[in-house]
């Protein structure tokens, strides 16, 4: 018997048949032995609706208000679920964030949860009962109604996994587990089994959205054992573990990539201390978010050239920026918004030599020019040319052995 | 300078344009010096939505989830309302039930206001802001969400105008006040300014459902000025105070009519003590709502003729309990489903000689038979023929000047 906390995603739960279809998951695990407390999202599309609503009132609406607004998504959910479990036996309740409470502190729409009273859960649970609680979604010191940001509800699953020492958090969502890369896009995509929290950190900042960062970084920091599975199908999802519990068969795990960046060089920088500080702390105060740098050695010995990458949208704006701060002096800059980043994740790469090897060989052998390297303990990426964004990660799967 | 609470039904908050403009009732309301507190219901439709799904998923859906469910209706209300009014500079603040809080007790879907907390609202009030409060729910003594049955914004309008000690309670509504009958279906039917608490409820309670009858009756007990007036139009509503503050200048205030009775007569039932509760008693077990009951005077001293009539949906359950009763004995029965009740309304009544006979005379006049009679201190009902309900309401509404 294992103490479990699920996690329906708003599709999951985005109609009455699959709250239904929920419903029967959970009493399944509950029939299995095991305690279950179930986090669920608003039905898809209603939280937009709500901020739709909002926004036709206003472009500036309260803050707090929108919280009280939000929370009341996953209310609907909650008792709709709940009442399912009770038509089908079970013994179940919906707790309110109040009703616990789940306290939170930070400011509205972006607060964290900090605690949550566990006893009277606990004593249901231990009773036979199943308790739905909403996510994101709390209380604050002062009794207010807050959230915890989009996507807030994989952070509740954490934080309740977490705080009621459950043994597994399952993350149950509309794909069947995380891919290789993404697999509405890339047609050699696979399926992972397991992976590691580091790992699943990097493919989701670099665009695989399954699951938000946050909530993974929780995960990892109190090494709760999640799994990220399929509401609609039986098969396995993939389970995401530390490192250490990971016997790591193949060196890379993941093929990310992002085709909304820009590249920007500026060649002749004069290479003494505080001149990366000089371009780089303008750009910051003007909310422009630097992804890689790349400093090359310089010859000279005088002069060197930066390479860094923004998002796409920053572009014009980071070019003004350079061109008319005086405290940023170099002989040329070039750009290129045609480019993407392609980066291979792995948590076995740094005990497997030659990768950085075997990927730079075969981009050349289907004549992929690399415009910029950045690599980390578990990632290695690189900036090419937008149109072979397929061709590279279609070579990368095959020669990593991901398809 | 009063302080005052709006109440604003389904329709008036039914869409964002709808929200906006109450919004503005509520800012002019306040920049005419008034502490306003408003109490909203869910958007027009959405109970039912909420409703309905909940049936989907079961006939017999958890009471305790469903109270859960449909708060989550005026709490969207509340919050885009205050939204609204942050948005055009006023200082407004959402209070849901467990923040304030409205201590309720009885049975979930159907529990009752015992009380709640002013202090922190009047603070706020009294640094001029306006606070939303979502009608229709409250929170029990452990602490579970709680509703008080349809229609039940009106009680927490009511509820919150006495605890508060309000000067007025208004309520916004689809019509512009109180009709001397339907306005919808009879065209004669002219507004009412002003009306006493006792001719509401009858009339109320008569199918003119402007507001729920248990409102009005603790708006009477606590001497509540009320007024129901439209959201849509700046027209004066209908006042509605204790009969003492009112000058009748009519004897009759309004026409009340039904048209889903039936009617049953006993012929030849034993005149003596018990006989009625031996009718009665099983009736009443089945549930069956037993409305006007007229005996006649025996002319033998030994048996009487009793009718009453009763919901005609109940009409053949009421026969086949009489026919199989041992208990209940009479020599005949029939019985009428196509009859209508005809009621004239007036607190005036009691001090006007006449109201009876000329009611009688204007329906013989349009050669209306009445098929049974009963009367109160302020009403005076008749059973007729169903095809006659028009012709009596209209002809009454001369009579008695209403048109």
């Amino acid at each position: 018997m294992a103490k479990k906390v699920l996690k329906f995603g708003g599709t999951s739960v985005g109609t009455i048949d699959r709250i239904l279809h929920v419903a029967k998951i959970i009493k399944k695990e509950l029939d299995s032995g095991h305690e279950v407390i179930a986090i669920v999202s608003a039905m898809s599309g209603k939280t937009n609706e709500l901020l739709n609503q909002s926004k036709t009132i206003s472009k500036d609406f309260s803050k707090r208000e929108l919280d009280v607004l939000l929370a009341s998504g996953e209310q609907v959910t909650s008792s709709l679920l709940s009442g399912a479990l009770i038509d089908i036996g079970v013994n179940s309740k919906s707790w309110l964030n109040w009703q616990i409470p789940i306290l939170t502190e930070g400011e509205n729409l972006n607060s964290r949860i900090i605690n949550m009273n566990i006893s009277k859960i606990n004593k249901f649970l231990s009773d036979g009962g199943v308790a739905i609680i909403p996510g994101f979604q709390g209380v604050s010191k002062n009794g207010e109604v807050t959230t915890i940001g989009r996507g807030g509800s994989d952070a509740t699953a954490v934080a309740v996994a977490k705080i009621f020492e459950a043994d597994k958090c399952e993350i149950y969502t509309d794909v069947d587990g995380i891919y290789s890369t993404d697999p509405n896009k890339i047609p050699v995509a696979k399926k992972i089994d397991k992976i590691s929290y580091e790992e699943m950190l990097e493919l989701s900042s670099l665009g695989a959205k399954v699951m938000q960062s946050s909530a993974v970084q929780t995960a990892m920091m109190y090494n709760i054992p999640l799994e990220v599975k399929s509401t609609f199908t039986d098969r396995q999802g993939t389970k995401i573990f530390d490192q250490e519990s990971i016997d790591y068969t193949k060196s890379v795990t993941g093929v990310a990539y992002s085709k909304d960046d820009a590249k920007i060089t500026l060649i002749g920088v004069q290479d003494k201390p505080g001149v990366a500080a000089n371009i780089f702390e303008p750009l910051s105060k003007n909310q422009i978010n630097v992804d890689m740098v790349i400093q090359n050695i310089s010859s000279d010995q005088k002069t060197t050239d930066i390479t860094f990458t923004i998002k796409r949208d920053d572009l014009l704006k980071t070019i003004e920026i350079l061109r008319n701060n005086k405290n940023i002096q170099y002989e040329n800059m070039s750009h290129n918004d045609k480019v993407a980043k392609i980066s291979i994740v792995g948590a076995g790469m740094v005990s497997t030599p030659g990768v950085t090897y075997r990927m730079f060989r075969g981009l050349a052998e289907e004549k992929i020019n690399i415009l910029a390297i950045s690599t980390s303990e578990i990632k290695l990426s690189v900036i090419i040319d937008e149109h072979d964004t397929l061709k590279a990660i279609k070579k990368l799967h095959t020669i990593f052995e991901l398809d």
